[in-house]
């Protein structure tokens, strides 16, 4: 009776929509290109945004919040910015409806209610945010200014893919103002640095930290620095990215300030952000054939627990033991659940819990009542073992710990085995074709070069890796001079 | 050299507006009508929806996230809700910007990018999250939903004022399923409940829970649940509301379900909201003429300590006694911050925190590090005392429960000195325009009624409170009879 799911090798793509389906966590809307995001899969987003909050305010931001709009005069101020961004904007031109006098019950855009100007939905604040600062900067003395916003941004993707790339999604951007060049670089760093350690540490992921080359840079910015990861099919996925803006806004909207010694400059600007991307990432590094894997430390539900009986007497009893165990999770800041719904039977809340993710599994039946037993099943590799029940809350703390492990070491592992160096062109297109994955390779540094990769084999270039040791080479097109590997991959 | 603000007493829509600058809350944008909220006053927001997000979660609810643009046709589906918001409705036609050909450097929409159906950016989300509702909802076994959304909100207000009544706002909206009609009136009731304690409890801000009458409720509601609070300029601000949608909302989308008899019917529907605009009622329910006062259970700052020194040695050692107050602070929950920023002087940091209504001072100096001393000065009554330090902590955590409900004894006493019954026209329209306030009348329940003392006094029926004495009277206009008072009053 079992549906049989698609698995990864039969149709990678058709499987992430399935497992998305599965776990409840999104789906399409009636609106083209953009997403309804489930109580699940919000579940999941609450948990990222948590961390992520905590760890600005760590760092210094202080959150705020800018219009949603923005005037078309002041879009277009930044010119690389404007140009990056103006194939996909949505733009508001009325702002009423009336009745539709043709056509009884309908409404109509009201012709009188035009707009003198535009206004775009915001796909990215700079514009809306640095008009803003030139308001509240004259001296060193309000320099740096740190802020962080969390806000829904739209980009009119043609081609959508639920959490991948979606019309509208959700994100944090961080907008900040400072007095050096060094300083802002600085900042760009951290903050790329808070993200690869997020990445890492909580959605169990590994990424390579590196540079964008000039191409795949954010519109505007002088610098990208970027956390790229490799998914199970062996494409890149670009997680995070945060940008030296150098000067470029605070030129495009005149935002200066007085230093120390009472000279004018123009203002220094960063820009980073996440999005709602980060739930792809994290579904296509961890899932497997049965549907959702989450690492503990983002799941929503970490254990569930579900009772075998037959009778309401053992079902009261098992209660009370699963009860009393929930009281002492809550205590260590465990998120228990124990699902004692009468109307579904213990399989499908076996597949349930699996599509969905839940890192362990806790089952008690009438035996168990008697040897004082339970059964645990760990969702990350399905090995279940049996143990006292007395022992469970120990057991369970450091088997979530260890799951957390283990899902970043076979991440990590996965990505060493399809990543490799190449030195010759023609090796490079074989194997990217036959293998995938992530390719080390020399590049003589243009665009040119680059572009004809990407047009011949689809790759591009993900990033200039901040670690890597200094060697020497000669670009596997041109045969030029490089002083270091690149990594080339496709990508999302 | 002290800059004169504006009192409540001179120009109190003025004064508004100075407390709301002065305390670093908000300002306006480039963009018409939409706000800037800033750092300060984005963290006070946090802590709103943090202790909201918990209250509503504690009810059983869960966050998802709708798309922000909601197509025409679905938009028009619930006329009397369409006919409610289409005067005032933000209007997507187009997704793309060219290069004007004409104007080097500058954008223009791009004609041929004209959307085949308008998007409304969405000024409530009944419609797009009924027309989901529809795929989610079978059998009553996936009733009931309940669903939050914490997002951002477009309405075109002509005149607009920060925080109260803005084009762009943030807002939560629950929307959810019932199968009964009893249960979706509870769920209306509960939920206004949880405003009101929240209203109470944390922003020390009485309210009256009252039912809407038929011409103030929310268009396709068939009751509206509503918090009202009393400004110090004795006018009424509505905090917040919640509605019992009936069967509108289904009927329009066509949701139905099937009850356990196998029997067809619409779904029942409730949604409840508030939003930023709770910021304004905060700022103008404590503030007073030298600026914002918060209640401690929101104000991000809770006690501000600040030195008094002339040598480095002072400073240094004032700093060692507030660090470890710091400290122990910081494990009660307490939060504090030490301004030990050499570039301002005292008097400069005495003014800032009081225009930002930060709590609890603290001041030391060198004296009373001699006689180990501590001044504690609270900005509510703006009382001052001396005590021993080390008696700080136990001190400042009363008095931070002290300051809570002193404010909401004081705005209670307030509104109960400025409510009144009234029998006669004549005497409420005196009265009205004399004294303001709150006025109980008997209203014959007729919208011409309403309508008459609206045109005639601009003051319009806030609330039937829900709880009141049981009273025959008669209408203070038409003389008919009318089976309880009504509360009148002019309103924000």
């Amino acid at each position: 009776m079992a549906k049989k799911f698609t698995t990864r090798a039969e149709d990678y793509s058709k499987w992430y929509n399935e497992v998305v389906s599965r776990a409840d966590l999104a789906e399409n809307s009636e609106v083209r290109g953009c997403m309804v995001i489930k109580p699940y899969g919000y579940a999941i987003w609450e948990k990222m945004k948590e961390v992520l909050d905590a760890k600005f305010k760590e760092t210094g931001h202080s959150n705020a919040y800018f219009p949603i709009f923005i005037p078309k005069s002041l879009f277009e101020a930044e010119e690389k910015n404007a140009e990056g961004f103006a194939k996909e904007c949505a733009v508001v031109t009325h702002h009423r409806l009336i009745n539709d006098p043709d056509n009884k019950g309908k409404l109509i855009v009201d012709p009188k209610a035009k707009l003198e100007e535009e206004l775009i939905v915001r796909p990215t604040s700079e514009a809306i945010i640095w008009s803003t600062y030139r308001k509240w900067i004259q001296s060193y003395r309000d320099l740096p200014i740190l802020i962080n916003q969390w806000a829904n941004v739209m980009r009119w993707e043609m081609r959508t893919r639920i959490f991948l790339r979606t019309a509208e999604f959700l994100w944090q951007e961080g907008h900040t103002a400072h007095a050096t060049k060094s300083e802002a670089i600085e900042e760009s760093a951290r903050m790329n640095q808070v993200y690869a350690d997020f990445a890492e540490e909580y959605m169990a992921m590994p990424v390579v930290q590196g540079l964008k080359s000039e191409s795949e840079r954010f519109a505007g910015a002088e610098e990208t620095y970027c956390i790229e990861a490799m998914m199970q099919d062996g494409k890149a996925l670009q997680a995070g990215t945060s940008h030296f803006l150098a000067q470029n806004f605070a030129k495009a909207f005149d935002v200066k300030f007085t230093d120390k010694e009472g000279k004018q400059d123009y203002v220094w600007a960063t820009s980073w952000g996440v999005s709602t991307r980060l739930m792809g990432a994290l579904i296509m590094t961890h899932s497997d054939d049965e549907g959702l894997v989450l690492p503990p430390a983002l799941a929503p539900i970490q254990v569930v627990a579900i009772p075998i009986y037959k009778t309401e007497e053992e079902l009261s009893e098992i209660s009370k033991h699963f009860n009393e165990l929930g009281e002492k999770f809550k205590e260590k800041g465990i998120s228990f659940k124990f699902d004692d719904d009468d109307n579904r039977r213990p399989g499908w809340k076996f597949s349930e819990y699996e599509s969905k993710g839940v890192p362990v599994r806790i089952v008690m039946g009438p035996r168990d009542l008697e040897s004082g037993k339970v059964e645990i099943a760990r969702r990350d590799n399905k090995t279940k073992e049996v143990i006292d029940f007395s022992d469970t809350l120990t057991y369970v703390e450091s088997l979530l710990e260890n799951i957390q492990t283990n899902l970043f070491d076979k991440a990590k592992a996965f990505r060493t085995s399809n990543t490799q160096e190449v030195d010759s062109y023609e090796d490079f297109k074989v194997k990217l074709k036959a293998e995938g994955g992530f390719f080390l390779a020399h590049w003589d540094g243009t665009s040119e070069t680059e572009e004809k990769i990407k047009k011949e084999t689809k790759a591009t270039i993900r990033c200039i890796p901040l670690e890597q040791k200094t060697e020497i080479g000669k670009c596997m097109v041109t045969g030029k001079e490089s002083k270091a590997r690149v990594i080339f991959a496709k990508s999302y």
